[in-house]
């Protein structure tokens, strides 16, 4: 029998994703469930969606930044004072991460970007950190700017935005077993009792 | 020493707000943990700060309706089909909320009408439902809705949504534990925890 896979739908620039992404991998391994990482662009989605959480919102982002202070301090994830926020880079960012899933280094280049932002204060796509990111997780900064630069890299980032629409997603982090979808760092549990058991009644 | 105490601030018309409401009084108990209840208008708030997360956006919305219904499902309580949705009577159900919480029946009749809301489809504040939740908890209607239609009991409603505002609110269900905020149903058990340890860490 095949194992219990999740997609985790995400966008490199959600700040919750950065509890996700630091937790997915150990988490769904000690529960024997397959992760198949999928990067889009949520913001396209959201402003199709007149979907806007924090833009024009001061006190809910304020609360979003104590929120996951406050999260991370429980999973013993470090998050700085400063983290800069919206991202500049965003499109660059993820176009990156598309190319890197379908070449299998998503999850080090996630781990390492989010790292850099949330326990450093270094905003993603930015240089200098862009290029130190990569060399870190072993990839030739010019290489993987010259690849990006392409049409071809941006069809298939455009691609997996469509794909995402496609499954009704809204918002990242995004978790989806099957047609049954789950949004927020904070389903992430029962997302994963949901490909094990189908239910989270008991949960 | 004082028992920790945990202030719910909440709107009856807040879907996800069931789910506090049905299961704060026991799971309080069961930690040892004060809740004082505390009504207001959310919806005064959102409006203000330009905070509109389902009305104009279904897809979020029908999202929505499912995470509720496996959450409940979770905690065992049921869903029905059929949740109206948003309410008519929003102001004059939490009047009387606010009414309640000073005369200590807030939690009874918080319970009797989302319980008829989310399990049998019956929308808070509509009659026959509103009367017969009344009755239900043992409160004459016509007394109730003579008192909640008085200019006295229309300022404290306004004078707890005030409070609300200065202190930060943005959702509901919200849970305040000294200065510190969270807000959702899935944060209930951090606010509990908050409340006897100071710190989410280890949790």
């Amino acid at each position: 029998m095949a194992r219990p896979t999740i997609d985790f739908w995400f966008s490199i620039g959600s700040t919750y994703t950065y509890l996700t992404v630091m937790r997915i991998g150990a988490l769904a391994e000690a529960e024997g469930v397959e992760v198949v990482w999928r990067p889009f662009s949520v913001r396209t989605l959201m402003i199709e969606q007149n979907n806007i959480p924090f833009r024009d919102k001061p006190i809910k982002t304020a609360y979003m930044r104590r929120d996951i202070q406050r999260r991370g301090e429980r999973h013993g994830l470090p998050v700085t004072g400063l983290v800069p926020y919206p991202l500049t880079q965003w499109d660059k960012v993820n176009t990156a991460a598309v190319l890197a899933a379908e070449e299998g280094w998503i999850a080090p280049l996630a781990i390492e970007i989010y790292r850099r932002w949330f326990q450093l204060g270094q905003e993603p796509g930015v240089e200098p950190h862009w290029s130190e990111a990569l060399i870190a997780i072993g990839k030739d900064p010019d290489q993987v700017d010259a690849r990006i630069a392409t049409p071809e890299a941006e069809a298939r980032y455009h691609a997996a935005t469509d794909e995402a629409r496609q499954r009704g997603l809204f918002g990242s982090p995004s978790f989806l077993v099957g047609e049954e979808l789950f949004w927020g760092d904070d389903r992430l549990e029962d997302a994963i009792a949901w490909a094990k058991h189908g239910t989270l009644a008991g949960r």
